[in-house]
Order: C-alpha cells, then structure tokens, then sequence
C-alpha cells in the first residue's frame, strides 16, 4: 500500500465517531477519495431520512481524505471552513460520496466532495484544509 | 408552554440521530435557542477532540431551532445550506451552543450559530433554512 | 430567441455595475451560461490582478444567468447567499466563467461558476437563488 | 498613525477597484475596521439598488483590512475563501460596512462583517484570509 493509501485508511481507523457513524472507504485515487455509509436507523432525522449532520460529516471526512492524498508523510489535514448545501432529502439505506482536490497549496488545500443517496446528488460541499507539520 | 416553545421541543426528541448525540436543550427565547452536549469518546475524532461532524451537527441543529421560533404551527424548517468556521479544536467534555435568527423572511430564515467548548468560540455557523408547509 | 435566452440576455444590458465592469456575454445553454470579461486597470487590486470583487461579481452574475434559464416568464432570480473560494490571483488580462445549475427546485436553484484566468481555474463559487414572481 | 492604521490605509489607496467604487475608510480600531460607500447609478443593478457585486465587495475589503489590524509589518492578507448571505435589497445612496476579526490565527484570520442599508443590515459576510510574509 503507498503512504498516501496509508494516510487515507488512518483517518478512517482512528475515529471514533466516523466508526460510530460506519463511513467505510471504498476507494483512492491521487487527488480522490470515495466513500460509503449504511443509513441505520440512529443516523436519522424525523422524517426517516440520513440527518444533515451525517451528510455533512461524510462530506467533510471523504474531502479531508481526498486532500490527505496530497500532503507529505507526518503532515495532516484540518478543516479550516466549509459550506455545504443540501439538495434533496438523504433517502434510502445507504450514502456514498466521492471527495476531489480543486486545488492544493502548500499550507491550504481546497476539496469538494458530492453525496448521492439512491443514485441522486443529495448533497455538494466545498471545503478549505490546513496542512498542519504534524502525524495524525 | 408556547406553540413555539412545543415546537422547538419537537425537534429535539423526535431526531433519532439528534438523540444519539445527546442534544440538550437549555433555553428558549424569541429568536434564539442554547444546547449542550457532553462529549462522549464514541463523539471524537482521532487527537481526542470534539469530531467536527458533532460540532457541525450540534450547530445546525441548534439553528434549525432557532428558526424553527420563527415560524406558524404546520410549518417545519429545513436547512438549504450553510458555512461553517472551524476556529478551534473542540477540546473538553462538553459543548455549548446558541443559535440565533439573522432574518426571518416568509419563506427562508437565515440563521447564526455560535459552538464554544471549554468556555471558548470553536465553531461560527451561518445557514439559510427554508419554511415548508408541513408539521414536523 | 428562444424566452430563456432572452432572460438571460436582459439580465446583462439592465444591470449598470455589470456594463461598468464589462461582462460579455458569449454562451447559453438548457443550464448553464458562459462570460468573458477583460481586466481594464481600474478593475485591478494593489498587485496589478483583477480584484476579488470582480472575480466574485462576474462568478454570481454568470451563476445567476445560468439560474434564468430554468424559470418561466415573469419570474426573476436573487441570491439568496453564495461561498467563493479564491484559488489563485486572477492574473492576465482576460477572465472567463461558466455558470452552472447544480439543482434546480421550484423555489431555490443551486449553481455553481468557475472562473478562469489565464485558462486556469482560480475561484469556485457556489450559490443559492431564489426563484421570485416578478419580471427584472 | 499607528503601523496598524498606516497598513489599513494602504490598502484603500491602492487597489483602483476600491478606488473605482469609492470605498472610504470611516474608522479603525484593534480588530475591526468600518467602511462607508456612496451608491452611483454605475454600482447599481437592474432594480435600483446597490449590486450584489458592490456589496460584496464593500465586505470583504473591509473584512480584509480588519483583518489587517492583527498582522506584523512586512505582511499581508489575501482571501482564501469567503460565504455571504444577501439578506435585504441594497436600497438607499449609502452603505456602510463593519468588519471584525473572529478568531486571528499565525497563518488564517477569520472575519465578518455586515453591510448596512438605510441602518438595515442588508449583508452579513464571513471570511478566511491567509496571513501572507509579503507587504502589500
């Protein structure tokens, strides 16, 4: 496995809460990574679809991921800021996302990242990452 | 209590995921709602701190209610989208938030939130949510 | 003429700030719209690039072209709000913007516009409009 | 005049955008900056009002001065990325527009800041500018 896929899997491992969540990596790529998520009943809200909060945490973790694949070995990625905008209701059983670098810098690396609930966008979110000089 | 205050309540025991959280609600007023939540391990991402999907989550939902004082019985908020500012790392074992309305319009209400952890700013939200003509 | 091309046209000859700056109009599609715009000096920030204001005007304007596409006669577009991230300075003398729809409602449409210089990307923007019952 | 002041000055008298729309510095203090602007018909839009461009604008200079107050000599603000929510119509001959550093960092300062119409808030901006090793 290279360093990148290394990072990538790290972030994935050492979460609690992506754990708690079951954001699973389904694939890495130079300046990408994709995602899915199985919608249990703990990740909804009250209408019966994925709360916001799980689209976003989803989002956000698939872009941090994607950006991780752009920095060196015992650097890391922090959200700085994002905006998201939710399109459509986040329905059925299961959310898979794909996270790309727009543009990496030195210091700053921006992501955008789509969520697809039964093949639909349900979700676009753009973010900006801090490369900080520090292991995860 | 209030029609607004009934409402507000709603929202927070009827959100499987919000439950799962272990959102509080602490204060009602006019145009703004306070929250809590303690930070289990299960809610931390790897360096031991608040994961910024709980953040995010904790912010939008207290918004979400913040708005939710604005508006008449039948009608439900949704959020459209929002930014979100990661000032801080979310250190400590519990976070405070309190969301206000900026503008309220017949059919959008743009929304503020402020997330602090250990008695300081960590997180600045601003969404826009849209009214929609139905009960929660 | 088709009616949304003549939407989209109206919405470049009314608008004074926009025949100040100088955008042009120079492609319109079922979704999207496409602009070019030339850097005169006094359009330039302290370092000789186009500032980020002209960079965010020509990005909104285009995405709210490209929004006109998608509604009826007698209504108009607003932005509600939008997020632009600034990818590199807008150096050289020409820009150009293609302005998409992510999604188009009844009520709100979701666009996104890139804006190049130089024929590489630097802003991203993605905005929120609202659909109003009026013509411009 | 404070080295603070000087370096917010500079940056209102040479960038000929600002120049262009007539920003003018109204106030500066430790962390916040306050700006007014005279609307001409050439800033307006198709309605009347100030153009969503000129208010954006008039925010994020403001902002970025503000920002401005927190850095060293020899340094620099750029915008990395910014969200804005366009909450009334611009409407009125005058704006003015408050910026305030949220949170400033080593190497990012988060802003805000809000643009008033006839003393109504019309905008309100928040924003992430990079502390940059460069004078203006």
């Amino acid at each position: 496995m290279s360093e990148a896929n290394e990072r990538v899997t790290d972030v994935f491992d050492r979460a609690p809460f992506i754990s708690l969540l079951g954001v699973e990596l389904t694939g890495v790529g130079d300046d990408w990574v994709e995602t899915t998520l199985t919608v249990t009943d703990q990740l909804r809200q009250q209408h019966g679809f994925a709360h916001a909060g799980v689209v976003t945490t989803l989002a956000d973790h698939t872009a941090g991921a994607a950006a991780s694949t752009a920095i060196s070995d015992g650097q890391s990625v922090l959200t700085v800021d994002f905006s998201i905008h939710l399109l459509r209701p986040a329905s059925g059983d299961r959310l898979t996302c794909r996270g790309e670098i727009v543009k990496a810098g030195r210091t700053l690396i921006v992501t955008q990242a789509d969520v697809l609930a039964e093949g639909k966008l349900c979700a676009r979110y753009t973010g900006t990452m801090a490369v900080v000089d520090r292991a995860i």
